[in-house]
């Protein structure tokens, strides 16, 4: 698919008219507007809205925050008459292109913030080597892999108002830290500071009750990358028995840019063989995976980057779908704008490991840099970027950089 | 202090000119507005706002909706400005208590709705009799209290769509499964269905990075009763690693009345010696625990109720703005509205336990009701009925009764 906005048509841009994934950004008023990414463009959907070139149902002003909550709400028919009617608008044949040139913003310099408003955030840990490789270092080989762990999607409740939108400096937490050897914890800046590379899926419309994987499927809006910024000394210190919770909640970084599920459409694919069987519920009515190549950054302060990390999202051992399906059982009722995380996307080799804890083996083998530089965490002054997309024919579908970089913790936390 | 509504002066009213706590209630139009109890009475405070008996700051319609959220936001100057305003108004000697007659509606037969809008819901673990006796029967007695536990507040993040109001029906759940001799899990409905007895710390006004403990203290509005269901063979099966997830996420029932945290002031008492010193940041500049009395009702259906318990909430280890401020140390930001679960409340006494799976040790020692039933768990048709009230000279403060009826799980969860 062809767009008149030519960047879109490169074979390496990530925005081409197949995707028009959903952002906010800050416009010439200085007030968030809604945006859809073409090529190198953004398309000002707020502004459109007010002059009258998109109209949603008998709705008014649903894009006037410039979030896309409210759009979310209104259900899968009217995110596809939306997605038509923008591909149309866009496409190199439509008719009044011309008309459109003043809703063009220019993606280079815009400040870009959250898409949407976070209602609940759920991480899950659907990553197998991931698991594996944290059960081993945290509980030794023989309980690796916990026992419920085929069976269950495992996930826990994080803190939905830490999440920032990709950009946002992340400043190193303080925490209680005990050392192996030592009796007693202290109260200090973490040591461990580390990143989880992960999909994040958008629920879009709400459930009350159990819902299966299927009508999980229909519920979620988009797919964004997820950096969860884990604290491990705090999270080996705290985690028995009720699991992560301070070392889970400085801050989630999510890409700039919800990709729809629609855009994703093509590159679906399986979740693995079953070594064990899953129960009915679980079980996937078709293909709930995404085929998404992922890629980990860092680059020390001031300094080239180094990819040191290279996955696929297609590793995973449950979808976000089934995650979703999981999450009702109970009767929990989900809300438009909750997100849940996949978990930590590792694939088998060393270098497809989503953790810095996973890379350096914690810390007992640390990574090298190009620069000559190792880590075995993160460091004051990196910046961490995720970059993933789905490889079409001639085209690809990105979610946009997923960046933050670590600030130093505060020398007193409670100075005012 | 004595009111002009005379019921109000009661011993054991618990809703004394002292209290004036916080409530949504369904008016006449269908409409939820904002009450405050007072005797056998509510005052429909969005009424008056509307009518201008009160008004607060420049602000205008902050108990349009019914809810408390908003005024929450003003913070504690207005918060205390409000209660003056109000109890100057109910006070026996008030010059025009005739003019409010039309704003009083009787308790009696009015339906309570949710009083505001939980942004995020923690519950903690503060109990120590309580985690000793689960941690006993999951995992033997010399691993009961874990090696974190007397330093850490230990709490997890849980589900805010799941908070219910007092008289919200309770269905049984479904869930994986696993029976300690069976090799794989089923999904079924949830055979031992529980309940917690805790209370819950509402969050008035947000802060960004850590805050003290008497930061954290004046951040709280004001405090609820707090039934946290639990499905314990649920949570068996899932807990490890991650901590408890869909066996806490059916309902969490709260008490209609926000006690406002200025009326339960002559109550306060400090938390306990430690055998462990405290990490400065969780030092207590004063007593941040309250003498407030608990007991916990069981009705099976259509008969008499038993007290099955009856504890305080000056057992805890931990005081509520002890784990708001702990819950700030990784920058995590806190929110209008995020309640804080203190974990079940356990006295050392048999008698005292806050939870069925305490009370009868697993099953192990059925609880014997006056109706000469017994109970492991919860059983369909039960009503489990939460009170509490701190006791004054003279009278008394109280929370209203937090209940909540058990209705059979569904026959298929996924039957449309």
């Amino acid at each position: 698919m062809r767009s008149w906005v030519e960047a879109a048509n490169a074979p390496d841009c990530e925005f081409p008219l197949n995707n028009l994934p959903y952002g906010s950004f800050r416009s010439e008023s200085g007030e968030p507007h809604c945006g859809v990414a073409i090529g190198d463009m953004i398309l000002d959907v707020t502004r459109m809205e007010r002059d009258g070139l998109i109209q949603m149902e008998d709705e008014e002003e649903i894009f006037f925050y410039g979030d896309w909550t409210e759009f979310m709400t209104l259900g899968p028919a009217a995110w596809a008459a939306f997605r038509a009617r923008v591909t149309a608008l866009l496409d190199e044949d439509a008719p009044d292109a011309e008309k459109l040139v003043g809703y063009m913003v220019p993606m280079a310099g815009t400040e870009m913030l959250m898409p949407f408003t976070v209602a609940e955030y759920t991480d899950f840990y659907a990553g197998k080597h991931h698991a594996s490789n944290v059960g081993t270092m945290f509980r030794g080989p023989e309980n690796a892999l916990p026992a419920n762990w085929l069976s269950v999607p495992i996930g826990y409740n994080g803190r939905a108002s830490s999440v920032v939108v990709s950009g946002t400096d992340v400043r190193r937490p303080w925490g209680q830290l005990k050392a192996p050897d030592a009796d007693l914890p202290v109260f200090a800046p973490c040591k461990r500071f580390d990143i989880e590379l992960e999909m994040g899926a958008i629920v879009g419309t709400s459930s009350e009750g159990p819902v299966t994987v299927a009508e999980a499927d229909a519920m979620i809006f988009g797919y964004v990358l997820m950096n969860d910024w884990s604290a491990r000394d705090i999270q080996a210190w705290e985690y028995q028995p009720l699991g992560p919770f301070q070392s889970k909640a400085t801050a989630t970084s999510i890409s700039p840019w919800i990709v729809p599920k629609a855009a994703l459409e093509p590159f679906r694919c399986s979740t693995p063989e079953r070594e064990r069987p899953l129960l009915d519920y679980l079980e996937e009515p078709g293909p709930m995976l995404y085929d998404i190549a992922l890629e980990v950054g860092l680059a020390p302060d001031g300094k080239a980057e180094t990819v040191i990390s290279r996955t696929n999202y297609n590793v995973m051992y449950y979808s976000a779908a089934q995650q979703l399906a999981h999450h009702t059982t109970s009767g929990c009722p989900m809300n438009t704008g909750d997100m849940l995380g996949s978990g930590t996307i590792s694939g088998p080799e060393k270098g497809q490991r989503g953790a810095l804890l996973e890379m350096s083996w914690g810390g007992k083998e640390p990574v090298t840099l190009d620069t000559g530089e190792t880590r075995s965490f993160v460091e004051d002054g990196d910046t961490l970027t995720l970059r993933g997309h789905a490889q079409g024919d001639g085209y690809r579908v990105g979610f946009g950089a997923c960046t933050g970089k670590v600030l130093p913790a505060l020398e007193d936390p409670y100075a005012r």
